[in-house]
């Protein structure tokens, strides 16, 4: 038994490039310039596949981009017809983090008569209940299973999951006059999936590390987490937004509040940021801060990336 | 002054190959087989744009492939940072034609702090006003502008556009026990758009044709027509559903009461099918239902065609 994750999106909303964005990572992808971006890759919204056996696997959030996705990655394909019959996927669970529309829309895709199990907290359970336009996605062969913080359950055949509140806030088109970007609970999950004694975090939203979350990471074999933004005030500094990192809910990788500083020590044997904004200079293979977050013993995620243990 | 339209996306619903669809079309798409699915052009979700200087672009549904369509399309992309800033693109509206997710859903990737106008029947704002989810798109940016049937009005500078009912039904996730897929009002509509005395009639959803919606397209230069199946039946032919054509809203190509029976004697200068479920043999270039619309004067859509009046 073995456990396998598969980068299937390793951006954050809006992906790389961003429809509207002429930010200079993705202004590199349009007119006039190289579909490939002149050296940086294209990169999707934020999605983790895992699977205890490379035949069934479930898929972490499902981002916008996930019919793309699946078109772009041979392990979520349709299997031979012949043995799989005319509708079949090997997805066979879903898992959402939060109700933001880059890890939830991607529900509207996966529709048409496919049974596979859904799963999240009630927290998250009420965001979806509330949108009647993903009573699409049939309840009586895609059932919403909620499930309890820190209570493991069977995620797939031979992966147990495990969810935990990290800080967070609600989604974007959930908020009130007043923003809480510190929230605990069921808002904003990590998971824990673990399988034949292997194990993986994957924390693709967290404001903070306060020392509970800390002591939970500690000693971890593998961990994907928040890479939403290298500097806390980069979008603002990039003329493309009024938002700190901290006020989108993503603690960013640098200065003493960022991730760089709070893995320090923990003893993760391998970190690998996941959830990259498009404005994120770590994009670019030649930047200085892809070369700290090298330095710092990060790894930065791009789409199609496999690990197994 | 020109009218151009540039079909996004040729395909209905699901898309072609549609993420767990082992039919003829979509598995030619899957595991060791080719990328181009070994001669047939992959299709994304319905789309047209249109434009009356080739700069300022109206997008008529917005589909869940956006990110992809605008990735594939130079003219739907954002234009010189140093003429147009670091927040950019070249549509100007967007019109939505019924409250579908593959007309819908694209919404949810338009966001991000962009300009442009929403136009869409009272009936449509209804649907996106019940869910929350949309509230992700600000209203202060993009204002959710109602029109009525069989008014005028200036969908950009140099088109005008108008509404008008076609027999259809409400979407989906809003049926309940019965469902009338003949109902005439604000649910299903089609466009009208005219620019400098050329006209367009975009109809990419339609149950029935009665003598006045045959009236109405008389004579057209130019129809955009729902071509969703071939056969009635054909989703049940093909072992991948259980519903008719009509059952989902549209009538198909082929019988006496279908589309090519129905434009016949119409003198419409020019047929186009969208809408095109992954399902319809028309996809195939060598096939004989291929040959059987040619023949009765159609053409089939696909991603990228441009048409300029």
């Amino acid at each position: 038994m073995t456990l396998r994750a598969l980068v299937v999106g390793a951006a954050a909303g809006g992906g790389l490039p961003q429809w509207n964005c002429n930010g200079p990572n993705s202004a590199r992808f349009w007119r006039g310039r190289s579909e490939s971006g002149n050296g940086l890759a294209a990169a999707t919204q934020s999605s983790l596949a895992v699977s205890a056996d490379g035949a069934s696997w479930a898929v972490l959030n499902a981002s916008p981009d996930i019919r793309a996705q699946i078109m772009a990655l041979p392990q979520l394909q349709p299997r031979d017809p012949a043995s799989f019959g005319l509708r079949d996927t090997p997805i066979s669970a879903v898992l959402l983090t939060n109700g933001d529309i880059d890890h939830v829309a991607g529900l509207l895709t996966m529709r048409e008569k496919q049974r596979y199990n859904l799963f999240m907290t009630a927290g998250i359970a009420e965001v979806l209940d509330a949108n009647p336009i993903f009573e699409a996605v049939d309840r009586d062969l895609v059932p919403r299973r909620t499930v309890a913080l820190d209570a493991p359950f069977e995620l797939i055949p031979g992966i147990e999951a495990t969810l935990f509140a990290v800080p967070g806030k609600v989604p974007l088109y959930m908020e009130g006059e007043t923003v809480d970007t510190d929230l605990v609970g069921e808002q904003t999950v990590g998971v824990r999936l673990s399988a034949g004694g292997r194990t993986i975090y994957y924390v693709p939203g967290c404001a903070a590390m306060p020392d509970w979350l800390a002591d939970r990471l500690r000693g971890a074999e593998l961990v994907f987490f928040d890479g939403t933004v290298f500097h806390d005030d980069e979008m603002i500094r990039e003329g493309v937004g009024q938002k700190t990192g901290k006020r989108m809910g993503h603690m960013a990788m640098a200065g003493p509040e960022g991730s760089m500083a709070a893995f320090e020590g923990l003893g993760v044997k391998r970190k690998i940021y996941v959830h990259i904004n498009n404005t994120n200079p770590v994009w670019r293979p030649d930047s200085d801060e892809r070369r700290i977050v090298g330095e710092a013993g990060w790894e930065v995620a791009h789409d199609g990336m496999e690990v197994v243990l």
